[in-house]
């Protein structure tokens, strides 16, 4: 590693560009995974390197303090899991740039009035057990950990709300790539996040008639193929009929799975957000009815379950208007993503900072930002940890 | 085991019941995977208990000879693997049949004039290396190891037309449940084959654009799943419209296949048949046409390109007719399902026993028979055995 004067942030982003690279393109570290573990590892080396105190707490979260864990402290952070086939910046952005303004604070001869603290939330994709932000979804009591995880996974019996942790902290800010086009439609190299859309997660099952390929007449089928294809329609037209809602069908597996078979059943996730919790859930009501009827057509059963929700957050206004004013004033903008800091809103005061991405793309290889931008990124996270530990 | 005297259909296949049993229905059993070699083991260990002699020849199938292996033999049987989730009866049922017919051929004291063998065929669903009746298609030279095996595949050497074996065979009669219901429809327990329908198989790709399932707006969106989705209609629109086609989507991979992933790229399987070649050719053609102006819409590319091909399969009529007296005058059927038999025919006579299924079901765990069906099929395959070996 270089020497600690040298850090910056492209330079500690190519360090984990091995780790999780997928080769059907991007990264693939699911949280508590190898792939994550690695990632931990370097994060609580890169910490100490700078002078922070590394601990783990309980929930699987990791915590880099400047100095002694205190109360009101000035949190920082993001995750360093991935989706699968993610791109480089979700959530890693966060991670390094919270470690490259705490250096540069610590180079400048800065001394703190608060506490300050790195923290890396675990698991915050939801691409291991399905629960996106489980690691401060678990802190703060938001959800049960034996619900999530399976009996048996290590360290369960002391998981669960940590009202220590979660006392210790005064504010948290959270930087983040944006996942929209956001700041390059207003020209802008750096932005605040005002609110995170409501959003839940379901699973869809269709379920047909497994049979032989090439001996059932089309006639005589009850293909849950054909029958979910029609639910996948059905999920676009009631989205697009919704002004700035999202709903997604990412994950499909047919079962059984065999090229000379018709599948018996098709399983499927449904990702859907927008504005405000009632027009997701009215939203969702509509895709249930249509696909009901749409799988209907093939002779299909429809089933619906949901997994998360997230109701609408919006950020701390007195925070975000104390860091706008520390940033000379930057663009407010709504986002269609779910993050730990929006988990941590409903306790503590937070805020969020976004860096430009020119493609607009996220949770996919093209994710990006210029080197320009994450200077930008860890140069206003870093007047933001400078202002309000002060 | 029982004593040789006792076997009957429904116990031997009753021993075959926990081996590979797939949790989610139905059984399990890839060509060359552990479930397949125990089931090997079975077959050995059964054929060896009647007094056969078991031997494995250089592509993978298993031969057990009644007396010396020789030319101009009487073989029968079927294979043991299954597609992923199958029945029980699809092959073992055939090399359940052949055990039973030559044991009380042999209990009954015949002799016959010709060697008779029963075989079991490698790998005939395809399931783990993506060609049908791999066993004897490498057996027969229809395909060449090396571009179906991965390098390195143990025994991939020593592998190919084995003319040796194929001048052995004088005659082959493979017993299947039927896959239909033609024979309950003329309300008949056992049938014989006429012909096989022709049959490809295909891989298509829709290509779009990875992206962030909360951020991306719907209108902004290259979602490969939606693409794929109208792909899947125009599959069964194309199929619908020409008379006893069958075309199926059994297989469905959405990568990378995250919940809060809009895809990249949608995999699926094709498999398409119809009486004749040409028919099948040009429906696939119809179908590129439709699939690629359907991803057009969602602004998603479309690929494909072909696994596998069988031309339509005629049974030997000579063959046929001579099984049909022996048997008292029984029902001529065609099939939509590949077999063993079917690759042979092009260089043997061929035959096919059917054994009434009354769901009709094949490929799924509803595949059935009644144990008077079962019977009368062993009986069938017994008479046949004496008529052909006398």
């Amino acid at each position: 590693m270089s020497a600690v004067a040298d850090l910056a942030v492209l330079d500690l982003l190519a360090e984990l560009d091995d780790i999780g690279r997928d080769e059907r393109g991007g990264w693939t570290r699911p949280g508590f995974g190898p792939e994550a573990l690695a990632l931990e590892r370097w994060f609580a080396a890169r910490a100490s390197g700078i002078g922070l105190d590394v601990s783990r707490d309980r929930n699987g979260n990791l915590w880099a303090w400047w100095g002694a864990a205190g109360s009101d402290a000035v949190v920082t952070g993001s995750h360093l899991d991935s989706v699968p086939g993610g791109g480089r910046l979700d959530g890693p952005l966060g991670v390094v740039s919270a470690l490259v303004a705490v250096q540069r604070l610590r180079a400048s001869g800065f001394h703190p009035a608060k506490p300050v603290a790195v923290a890396v939330f675990a698991e915050e994709e939801g691409s291991r057990f399905g629960v996106a932000c489980l690691g401060s979804r678990l802190l703060t009591g938001a959800v049960e950990p034996a619900v999530v995880l399976p009996a048996g996974f290590v360290g369960l019996d002391a998981m669960g709300r940590d009202d220590d942790a979660l006392a210790r902290i005064g504010c948290f800010v959270e930087l983040h790539v944006e996942q929209g086009r956001g700041l390059v439609d207003l020209d802008a190299p750096v932005g605040l996040a005002a609110v995170i859309l409501a959003h839940g997660r379901w699973r869809m099952t269709v379920t047909g008639r497994g049979d032989h390929a090439g001996t059932t007449r089309m006639v005589d089928r009850a293909d849950p193929v054909v029958a979910a294809a029609r639910v996948v329609l059905a999920v676009e037209q009631a989205a697009l009929a919704v002004d700035g809602a999202r709903a997604t069908v990412g994950r499909v597996e047919a079962v059984p799975g065999g090229t000379n078979v018709i599948a018996s059943r098709v399983e499927l996730s449904l990702d859907v957000r927008a504005e405000e919790g009632a027009t997701v859930r009215a939203l969702v009501s509509r895709i249930e009815e249509a696909a009901a009827l749409e799988a209907a057509r093939n002779g299909c059963g429809f089933g619906i379950e949901q997994g998360s929700w997230s109701d609408r957050v919006v950020f701390d206004v007195a925070l975000r208007e104390r860091l706008d004013a520390a940033l000379g004033g930057v663009p407010a903008l709504p986002t269609g993503a779910g993050h730990d800091a929006g988990i941590l809103a409903a306790h503590v005061p937070t805020a969020m900072l976004f860096v430009r991405n020119p493609t607009g793309v996220s949770h996919a290889p093209e994710e990006d930002a210029s080197e320009a931008d994450l200077d930008a990124g860890a140069a206003a996270l870093e007047l933001a940890l400078r202002t309000l530990a002060a």
